[in-house]
């Protein structure tokens, strides 16, 4: 196929801006729950915004398909049904009082490309499919990419047993309310082979605000952290009275709050070191039913995410992790039990679809910078089996996973753009 | 009056042990509340206790008396009944799922004494008012010696409004609710003028192990400290992505973190000085409707407690709190927001009382030390009053303010003895 120009692309794209407006719209008033949006995985919020979406891709003449683990995929037919497809897609869940945007807009962006397709006159030399995708967000159910993971026959053993925080009701549970068969994902039936997948691309919100202070609407992710997690560790120590001199005390919280510093250490000796990595212990307390003004703590829980771009980095911190309990074990006389572990691989990003999404950004005169994902995605499931990679990052200030997220529709439609002008040239 | 003999006094007090063994079992089956006893303030479980400890002196030919804040008095008359009085007391309300000891024990032992007084024929002098004394544990309502306050009409300004953290109904409501009269103490009306009163004494079950580990069943108290305590304080900072770099974070947990190990390493540096002290953190958590394995914390709650015995070192501890959170403040852009602040002076022993029980127990042969006490008592209140003041410990294995409390009926009796040789040898 001949090539589309750069300027006839942006044009197309931002013909879809009222498309665009309108469905992030519908899905903040879908998703509503001040202060925020929550889409709570297979639960109600996220039903909503399936819904939503579908009706939105309808409209554009997609294919509608839902595989066992409930996820959505619309589709917009190639020359060549036979040949290797392209996957666009993003999470639709959300973290409790998240933003509008985390993940919405990937799957926004996937359509709006489509679209824009569309109105090119293209029709695309291979099936190219928006997937909306479930229960990205960890915090729910503690296991990372079930909804692509399950897509790809890669959830890890045990998954669809974990139960939902809020809920305690299980993963299986929840799929199979939503309209999903947790018994084909249990024998590891998957919907999307790999060798059958040409790429796939995620445009996401940046989570940190790197773009914001770099002053550039867009970024082309350079790789996608891998992690390891205790979600539910806990110390044991001695509940204790007040007057207890030091010297007899076992308390627990101290224990949590030493461990914390060192971990704050560590951290600040990696960034001294310029070896990317984050740490992050988002649960840290005494318990509830035993805490008081006038007792030592016996008991203290944690979660622990430990993120780095690189296997060797990773093994390294989870050792010292190990040296810094072993450490506090010995010096205040507690216990740590860690519970669960969980891991997900670093994802590697494609180099051509890298270089193929920088040179697209150039040519549309987008100002783009290079970047490490700061966050876990979807996109990182893809690359552990093999598809080939890549991801588009979007101003964003704020952070995510809060109601204060904000990105603006301009900086959306150029990163869509980026996608947009990558897509016609890989499918036209 | 003639000296009573130590023996005679050993004899009697041993002959109450049935008396002692089986109000002790009452108290555990009133306040069962598996793991443990709970004797709430103002509330079922101390109401039970009020009322077997009454119907237990009532045996004994006691006077019953109750005061505007609902404690209890048990009085034997004595010769002069317009003598100054003794008060021998000590509290029935527990922590949460704690001990049967800790507080019970000091009113068994009163009325133990006097039981053994009775068996000796001795008509005191004066009048000796065992007092049952209301909501001495201040995780509850988080203000201390509310009972005895109540009854010498030093309530400070408020705490008839603050409301206990389990029902958030207000200290007043608890009050009307068991039998007392809160206006009357808004009024300031007080039960007990410090003028009349000859002495306070109080038995109670040592909190910390120094009796265990120095091998000995009793000790004379030297002095309880005084303390200064932020009950609800809490630190802002910013709730972000598990992703955000280090230098972007505003984490309100590792604030959290570095304040306790800031108070620890304080702690550490005046043991090394040979200063007691004691700082507990026993609150210490992120928010649960919040929190999250993928969140950054942007709120931590917190409660710190500081004690000392020398009121000069609680306010160098007090500046020094200041420092901590002044530093913490600025290198790691959050907010700390101490919330109420309360203060307990620190409650000096009579010389003459300490000199006296510690000869006492010399008299009859029970080893004993002095000690510093770990934690606060009505005492104080007392002591702040200006009534002559001493305390007896008792040996008591794992602490205090839990269920595994162990406080032999040997060492209980030991003490009693100490107790009932001071009373023959000052009122007989």
């Amino acid at each position: 196929m001949a090539m589309v120009e750069a300027a006839a692309i942006q044009a197309a794209v931002a013909a879809q801006r009222g498309f665009a407006a309108g469905l992030f719209d519908r899905l903040r008033q879908d998703g509503l729950d001040e202060p925020g949006v929550t889409r709570d995985p297979y639960g109600a919020g996220e039903q909503r915004a399936h819904a939503t979406v579908a009706a939105a891709a309808e409209t554009l003449g997609l294919a509608i398909e839902r595989d066992a683990g409930a996820n959505l995929y619309m589709t917009q037919a190639g020359r060549d049904r036979a040949a290797k497809r392209v996957v666009i897609g993003s999470h639709l869940d959300s973290v409790p009082h998240g933003g509008n945007f985390d993940g919405a807009a990937g799957v926004v962006a996937g359509l709006v490309a489509l679209g824009a397709l569309n109105q090119l006159g293209v029709k695309p030399a291979c099936d190219v499919t928006v997937m909306g995708i479930r229960a990205e967000e960890s915090i729910w159910f503690q296991v990372s990419y079930i909804g692509s993971r399950g897509a790809l026959g890669t959830l890890p053993d045990g998954a669809l047993d974990v139960r939902r925080i809020d809920t305690g009701r299980t993963l299986a549970d929840h799929i199979a309310e939503c309209g999903g068969d947790p018994e084909a994902l249990q024998a590891g039936r998957r919907f999307l082979n790999p060798r059958d997948l040409r790429a796939y691309l995620e445009l996401h919100i940046e989570q940190a605000p790197s773009l914001v202070e770099a002053g550039k609407p867009v970024a082309i992710c350079t790789g996608i952290p891998g992690n390891f997690r205790y979600p539910d560790a806990r110390i044991e120590g001695s509940h204790d009275h007040v007057g207890l001199p030091r010297r007899f005390r076992r308390d627990a919280a101290m224990a949590g709050a030493a461990f914390a510093m060192a971990i704050d250490t560590l951290w600040q000796e990696h960034d001294a070191r310029g070896i990317p990595m984050a740490a992050t212990i988002g649960r840290f307390h005494t318990d509830p039913a035993l805490h008081g003004l006038t007792i030592v703590p016996g008991a203290f829980h944690f979660s622990l995410d430990v993120r780095a771009y690189d296997e060797a980095v990773l093994a390294e911190l989870d050792q010292a992790v190990d040296r810094i309990i072993g450490g506090i074990e010995q010096c205040r006389g507690v216990h740590f039990h860690r519970g669960a572990k969980a891991r997900a691989a670093v994802g590697p990003v494609d180099p051509g679809i890298r270089t193929a999404l920088t040179e697209g950004a150039a040519a549309l005169g987008i100002p783009a910078i290079e970047l490490g994902s700061p966050a876990s995605h979807d996109a990182a499931a893809f690359a552990a089996c093999g598809v080939p990679m890549g991801m588009i990052f979007v101003r964003n200030a704020n952070g995510s996973h809060n109601p204060r997220e904000a990105m603006t529709l301009d900086d959306f439609l150029a990163g869509t753009a980026v996608l947009s002008h990558w897509l016609a040239e890989t499918v036209a």
